[in-house]
C-alpha cells in the first residue's frame, strides 16, 4: 500500500533551471524523510504555482511530512498550502502503468 | 518534458476493491488517450474524496483530457472538479527518483 501526497501553493519564482539551483539542497534532504519513496517537483509559471507529488509508504509518513513541509513553507512566507493525502488504488493504477509499489 | 495533471473531487463511493470493479473499463479506456503515460488512482474514504495523478507528454494533452474528464464527472453528478496542470521540473525530480521521463 502506498500513499500519495499532493501539495501546491502560490509561488512567485524561481522557475525552471533557476528553481533547480535554489532547491537542490532541499531535494537531497527529502530523500532522508521517513517512508519517502519519490517526489515529482511541479511548477506552473503562468499561474504562479508550484508544488509536488510525493509517494510515501504509509499514511502517517505522508501526514508527518505534510506537517513539516507546511511549517517550512510558512517560514518561506507562503501562508496557504494546499495539501491532500490519498491512498493509491493499486489494482486500477496497475491498469494504467502507475508507478506505485 | 512531461506534465502532471492532478484531479480530485468529492466521491461518496465505491472505494477500494469495489472501486476496481466499477472503473476497470474506464481505466482501460484511459490508456488510449492522446499523450497519456500513466495514472495513479487516488482515494480517501475518510474525507470522501477521490481522483487521480496523471502524467501526459504535453500540456495540451493534459488540458484536453482534463476538459473531457470534467464533463464525464459532471455527467456522473460530480459538479465540482479540482484539476491542476503542472510541468515537472526534471532536474529536481531526478534527485528524488520521481517517475517522469
Amino acid at each position: 500500500m502506498a500513499y500519495i501526497l499532493q501539495v501546491d501553493f502560490k509561488h512567485e519564482g524561481p522557475f525552471g533551471d533557476e528553481m533547480v539551483g535554489a532547491f537542490t539542497d532541499l531535494a537531497t534532504s527529502i530523500n532522508e524523510e521517513k517512508g519517502f519513496i519519490w517526489k515529482i517537483w511541479t511548477e506552473n509559471e503562468e499561474i504562479k504555482e508550484a508544488g509536488g507529488i510525493y509517494l510515501f509508504e504509509t499514511k502517517e509518513d505522508a501526514e508527518n511530512y505534510l506537517t513539516k513541509h507546511t511549517k517550512r513553507l510558512n517560514r518561506f512566507g507562503i501562508a496557504h498550502v494546499n495539501g491532500k493525502i490519498f491512498k493509491a488504488n493499486n489494482s486500477l493504477t496497475a491498469i494504467n502503468q502507475g508507478p506505485v509499489r
